[in-house]
């Protein structure tokens, strides 16, 4: 069982509920220490608000979803989507979060060229090395489920990832986001996650649900589903990760329209059972 | 652009349009050179007219779908699957089928544990490699995307499969299935395509949709996605494979609604095109 001081949950299982303000008071009068900010939630009141708010409820913040999607083959959207990963970056920093959640976009259905795709992100990745150090930020790039190759994550497995970091060589500024829902089916995941080892900067959950009806708002409750978060939990502290277990459930169909001092209840419930 | 006489059209693409008999008379109508049988519909007039069908339309036939799904943690109900592969793997010989397409089945949520499950799979295709040598059958078994790991298939990786290939030692007996659709995010594809060599004894296509609504159903017709298919199928020639490229397409909001004639005439115009 994890430690509830480790318990991190992102707004975005209540994100049509609730405003950052409101999460931020929701989280707390719960018990809940930490929280994950959406970047959408925290532009409606601003960064020097949304830090005062949070310190104001003592709580810590395991990382800002999302910036990238800097995948683009035309140059000018590529770099337009690099200076808005700089505000990212920045709105990390200004909030004290423990990382910034990228996502390096989909595959460019111009030229379908997905090795030319992971290239282009690689590249942009370290032209953000300078302006992420120089804040005290740390990227944690984040491999999505295969099915989103096409719409928001060319980097699709846990293995690229640490390729990449590799690749990029600047292991105070780069580090990798291992959630479990996107990586549960990969064979390789015990021995890329040992190899992830201290890259490790934010580790989120989620459940598969046997009956999935969408590709990306229809995660499950800890517990609802196949994925065995313990033993995914286990290998991820074995690697040397001590941060926070973030709850992070997109439900369209089910979580987003219940009462949402309901939905943290549940997971503050689930955490200590399924997690 | 691939030889014409190496399409062959998975029924499924018409599956609510025709039957089996209706299918072979439409393919024959429009020239496609080869068939692959979807396995409920065969049942409907049998092993022997289906035969007699086939050849009296001067098809091929590129594979009997499918069979498998054998990974119950409940050995009885792995043990009746097992049978019902057996019984596959004599229709597969019946109809003169060059491989039979494996699925493995999804993981179990009653024990939740993949590891397992992956190797109760791969135990049981040892215990069916007797009765396919003595039919004469390849099974060729397919990873599926990891978006069916809980449903289809814990074979999630042509990484995985070639391991279980090495595992289980007979190459006369088993293959690899290659489908451009669930393998094109992989950024192992072309190593293992390559590792996989005459191993490949079916290479599927269709395309993944940007705008993707159903985890199983709604595959696009070629050069309707993004996947760059002439690269993989070029990948797939290099590796050795010189058989049939069998056109698959599930989709249930298009294709499955349109004139089945349409259907193929618009196959084998894509396979021109974008193939």
């Amino acid at each position: 069982m994890p430690d509830v001081a480790r318990l991190s949950i992102n707004q975005i299982c209540v994100l049509p509920q609730w405003s950052l303000a409101q999460a931020i008071d929701g989280l707390a009068r719960h018990g809940v220490p930490a929280i994950s900010v959406w970047r959408e939630k925290l532009h409606e009141i601003g960064v020097a608000e949304a830090r005062k708010r949070i310190d104001g409820a003592g709580l810590a913040v395991s990382g800002l979803c999302f910036a990238g999607l800097i995948s683009s083959a035309d140059a000018a959207e590529a770099a337009t989507a690099r200076d808005d990963v700089r505000r990212a970056i920045d709105e990390t920093a200004g909030i004290g979060a423990a990382c910034l959640v990228f996502l390096s976009g989909g595959v460019d259905a111009r030229d379908k060229d997905l090795a030319a795709t992971r290239a282009r992100v690689l590249d942009g990745l370290a032209q953000l090395a300078d302006h992420a150090r120089q804040a005290g930020v740390v990227i944690a790039i984040e491999p999505l489920h295969p099915m989103a190759c096409a719409t928001r994550s060319v980097l699709t497995t846990l293995k690229l990832a640490n390729d990449w970091c590799d690749a990029l060589g600047a292991e105070d500024v780069f580090g990798i986001t291992v959630d479990a829902y996107v990586t549960w089916w990969d064979p390789d995941l015990a021995a890329q996650i040992a190899r992830a080892g201290k890259r490790i900067r934010a580790f989120h959950v989620s459940d598969w649900l046997v009956d999935t009806q969408d590709l990306r708002l229809d995660r499950g409750m800890p517990g609802d589903g196949v994925i065995d978060l313990p033993a995914i939990r286990r290998m991820v502290e074995a690697a040397g990760y001590a941060g926070h277990v973030e709850v992070e459930i997109m439900s369209a169909r089910n979580w987003w329209k219940r009462d949402p001092d309901d939905v943290v209840r549940t997971i503050v419930a689930r955490y200590a059972t399924a997690v």
